[in-house]
């Protein structure tokens, strides 16, 4: 039998194409540096064509959380749409790879295996161009309600909200987990995603239980320019709230109190891709084990260390051995 | 107009899928460590099941020289065989973003583009599976003959010998050299392949201006166990060899002259996929530059260092200002 889930993320399947990038190469797209957009398949091609010689890995944002919080030893499934393609065939062994239930099998038809072109500069930041495919493809048949009820906590990529193929699924899942007391965790995503999609993202806060966001994200889905309003503003409304600074640390807000933690220090910052959803993974395992949020924090700020110290969004070192070695699973 | 051409490679195009593996996985699979073996598509399948999360980038022996030759700042055209699908259009996209030139269109029909899966073992070596696919289909009709007389060199991998869908391929593009007065350059590949198809690398030797193999590969085909004599024996068909000792460096014997290069010290030794074929790189660039045996080696050294210092067979750095800075060019 298998154990019972600690986490079900819900997000969309992508494969990441990642090149090494000058900034003006970025530039001459008109992308803004440090932000996701979506383009479609044409666009794809005309970006593909001028970057430089690239690696694939599998991604996507809530996939790369589900990957880290087996790499932590939890039990996680994560749900997302791929097609019988080679990409999907990738993005499939990966994840399972990394100890992830994956249970969905890949559609027959449709739209091919969503990919995401990572352009990284070299100060380590990525711009992202997402032509999600049928990744974007999540309806309400696709959530399995019994198995969202059974976990302990949901994770929900932002960039799942304000799409009108997956309101369905989130709809689905978020009603699921409020009725069977499955907590619901929510990442904000991405600074540009908010502008675009923040009615979205804040019709779904009074539902959230654990929100995760950076800071351009928290002060601009409030409307403000200083963080610690935008963490309060944003406390009001879900009983935990965390906001990333990047070299700052960050602001956890929950239970009343408010908890400063500082970044660990990284040898070599090499690619932030997969920063955020490395540090939300950390956190919530935290959250699984029953640590204060403070300690929450602290696991999340040293996932994220790993993740940042190479190319890649996923850990290649044992996040769990790494909690270990740093007393945070004491 | 376009340069004229310094070196046209043949080969496998390849798209490599690199896993980090322990050793207990790849003796489970009854491999030998360091070696390459072709495998059909249903053996692929079981392998790649087992093996961790994973990392596609574009590969092939001759092209990983490619795209050397072009960090290096040589003009270089690659010659291979390519599908129509996903793994084709990022070999296409790969070799070309390197600076290579390749200008044969992808298959419509036939197996899938090849694909070679990788395992890394913590000693930094690498064991290879591969599945060629429709790049075993090389004749003779893929030969521009034009363009191999035009170029100074031409490189094959080994790998191509012994399989009747490249025998055609490499006969064309031998040919076409030899009447040009085209340098023909081989490299042994793997001492596995010399055991399997010595004859076939054995009957080319005799056309060949310049030999590429390692210690294994070099005393594989003449049959001995001591490096040296079969450095003297392969210098009594091939006016230029030149065999690589990994961290004992190398030893080159053209002109009558027999040189011994040591190796250079590499930093962190992550993964030797593509040592071999970036050392032919920086010895080929020498040649086309009129460096001396001894200088050749140097370069082929250098190359080697950067390329077995991260994961993966194509430089990162630029090679051609890695030599200006170690005072290889002046």
């Amino acid at each position: 039998m298998q154990r019972p889930l600690d986490v079900v993320t819900l997000g969309h399947a992508i494969v990441d194409v990642l090149s090494p990038s000058e900034d003006a190469l970025v530039e001459s797209f008109g992308l803004a540096k440090g932000t996701m957009t979506l383009i479609d398949h044409e666009d794809a091609e005309k970006i593909y064509s001028r970057l430089g010689p690239s690696t694939e890995m599998s991604g996507g944002s809530a996939a790369n959380t589900a990957a880290c919080l087996a790499s932590l030893g939890a039990s996680v499934e994560f749900v997302g749409t791929v097609r019988d393609d080679t990409l999907g065939t990738v993005f499939c062994h990966d994840i399972r790879a990394a100890g992830v239930r994956f249970s969905r099998p890949p559609r027959r038809d449709g739209p091919g295996t969503g990919r995401c072109l990572i352009m990284v500069t070299p100060d380590a930041e990525k711009t992202m161009c997402t032509s999600l495919g049928i990744g974007a493809h999540l309806g309400s048949a696709d959530i399995d309600t019994g198995v969202v009820a059974g976990a302990r906590v949901l994770y929900l990529e932002g960039y799942l909200c304000g799409l009108p193929e997956s309101d369905g699924g989130v709809e689905a899942a978020v009603t699921a987990a409020r009725e069977a007391g499955t907590l619901v965790s929510l990442s904000l995503s991405d600074p540009l995603w908010v502008e675009l999609h923040g009615d979205a993202l804040d019709s779904l806060l009074d539902r959230v239980d654990i929100l995760f966001a950076n800071e351009q994200e928290a002060c601009g889905i409030t409307g403000t320019t200083d963080v610690h309003a935008a963490v309060a503003a944003l406390g009001r409304r879900c009983p935990t709230v965390t906001v990333t600074r990047g070299p700052l640390g960050s602001i956890t807000a929950a239970e009343g109190e408010v908890a400063e933690v500082p970044a660990v220090a990284v040898e070599s910052l090499r690619d932030t891709t997969g920063a955020g959803d490395s540090y939300a993974a950390g956190f919530l395992d935290g959250v699984v084990r029953g640590a204060d949020p403070e300690r929450c924090a602290r696991m999340g700020t040293l996932a994220a260390a790993e993740v940042v110290s190479h190319f890649g969004a996923r850990p290649l070192a044992s996040l769990s051995a790494l909690m270990e070695k740093a007393g945070l699973l004491s």
